[in-house]
């Protein structure tokens, strides 16, 4: 391949080619530095939130890392909604001795219609969470969707908040997931990332898609 | 377990259930109302960018969507980098008969420091893509990092927009990664996600970690 269909057609000129080298160069001094004192490791409290799309795929992509590295680890949906998604079925098929699944909630509530039942499920599922989260041989526990459940006082968000400052393992790393993240949760968080909708296919009549959205 | 745990220790009394159910039965009804109109099926342009993290791990946690589904799908990673990512082994190992993967970027440039030499890789790259797009067979193809390659002119913006929008079969979904995505890019695309970076642990001295950053 040549440079010249690289560019449209323009030659790029070899000074040009130096010059952006000599940039380039600066840039990978400065990278390393700052690289250089990032020396630390610790398991990391990390959030991902917002109204885009992203949250929980994101939360299940560093799953199939930790499972690509052998590291044990876990999930615990705690919304299960009316989908089914394929990642449990993948990981029980292919990796459950390395990640262990549990689905705990119920769905949301404009779907079951019973508060009462919800809190019950979103309880449950936090005492599992807590059980694996406890368990030093997990060395990534994913809570999918735990700000839902956190955002209705299904489950209390001090009470999260607590158990995550002063029982979670030092080397565990635990993946919140959901749209509106509660403050408090952000502020003991070390990686907080917002998924922003920037534009959505439902808006133009396209439905949620096999692969895509589940 | 008792509904007075879940509410820190405030009894939810009958008339606030009865309320809220009332409530969630109208979000229910609402929400029918809403994905009863979305019957369209489409393959999506799909593009996550932003500073945040999880543009690359949600694009792979979609592939991971679809080998659950048993759908074929393929991935070009378009920047290596330096650092290993475990996908590529746990994909090749356990499910290379559903999805193809090829790592033809060379880096950043400040890592390869020649400008020429990440051209024609990300020229390679990009015949690859369009290849693995125009089969028929995949259902989902990635293109990991692509818009570090178009942000640099390696790959030209204006042809990827046309091959898109003339070449690509109508039911394939095409995901492209990679913060500073180009306008242009965006315009076509069905579903936009931005990871905005709301706090990240670098910042505190932590490295990069297994199972996390790659």
């Amino acid at each position: 391949m040549s440079e010249e269909t690289a560019n449209s057609g323009e030659p790029v000129a070899e000074k040009d080619d130096a010059r952006h080298a000599m940039k380039m160069a600066k840039k990978k001094t400065a990278r390393e530095k700052i690289m250089a004192t990032k020396t630390d490791e610790k398991g990391l409290i990390i959030v991902h939130t917002g109204k885009g799309k992203g949250k929980s795929t994101a939360g299940f992509g560093m799953i199939f890392r930790h499972i690509a590295h052998g590291m044990p680890c876990a999930v615990v949906q705690f919304i299960k909604g009316a989908w089914q998604t394929g990642e449990r079925d993948l990981i029980e098929k292919h990796f459950g001795d390395l990640c262990q699944f549990y689905t705990l909630g119920e769905g949301f509530t404009w779907e079951t219609q019973d508060r009462a039942r919800d809190v019950a499920m979103a309880q449950r599922a936090w005492e599992k969470a807590k059980e694996l989260i406890r368990d030093e041989r997990n060395s990534m526990v994913l809570l999918d969707e735990v700000n839902i459940a956190l955002r209705y006082d299904y489950i209390d968000v001090a009470e999260v908040v607590r158990f995550l400052k002063e029982e979670k393992p030092h080397m565990t790393h635990v993946v919140l997931t959901g749209r509106n993240a509660k403050e408090d949760l952000i502020e003991i968080a070390d990686l907080v990332t917002e998924m922003e909708l920037v534009k959505h296919p439902f808006r133009s009549g396209i439905k949620a898609q096999k692969g895509v959205e589940f």
